[in-house]
């Protein structure tokens, strides 16, 4: 969980994610649509692969990344509890407030 | 974006996060469920208010902590986003796969 936030808090690798979502790149591709060099590219995607978010797999000369979903889905679950907890907190605060004769008075 | 995610890489202070959304807390309490400093607590605590995740007002000698919804909010947009986007390239080669007399035959 550390490493898929670590690699998410870098605007370029971000970038890098929302692209894959939407189909497999080369790092070329990627390099290309994200105006970096290759090394660039290489380094983030080791960030990328460290904590499970991208595979890569080398065929002849071309490197393919693709997106692996899971470590998405765990941080969504994560971030949708802490709102689910903080929602159920107002709620009761409204309840509270709405119990409370000196603010109903 | 860059921050509040770095924030969440790290596992005390989605602790933190985790404890707030349930309800303000001074620093000294942080301290006591944590089992840490508060000096730790303290710098903690910087990074995440830094991002806008969390606020805190001293009143007397007791500084409270808030947490503040629309930075976990924003990166749950983010989340969400991405993974429509890649349901949405699933749905499609789906339908592709679907279509191909090849696969249907």
């Amino acid at each position: 969980m550390d490493r898929v936030f670590h690699a998410l808090a870098d605007a370029t690798r971000r970038a890098m994610v929302e692209r894959l979502v939407r189909g497999p790149a080369s790092v070329s591709e990627l390099a290309r649509s994200h105006a970096m060099s290759l090394q660039a590219v290489m380094q983030h995607l080791q960030v990328l692969e460290a904590c499970g978010l991208v595979r890569s797999e080398k065929v002849g000369r071309v490197r393919t990344c693709h997106i692996e979903p899971q470590p998405l889905r765990s941080v969504e679950e994560w971030i949708v509890r802490r709102r689910t907890d903080w929602e159920r907190r107002l709620d009761r605060l409204g309840d509270q407030l709405a119990e409370d004769p000196a603010t109903t008075e």
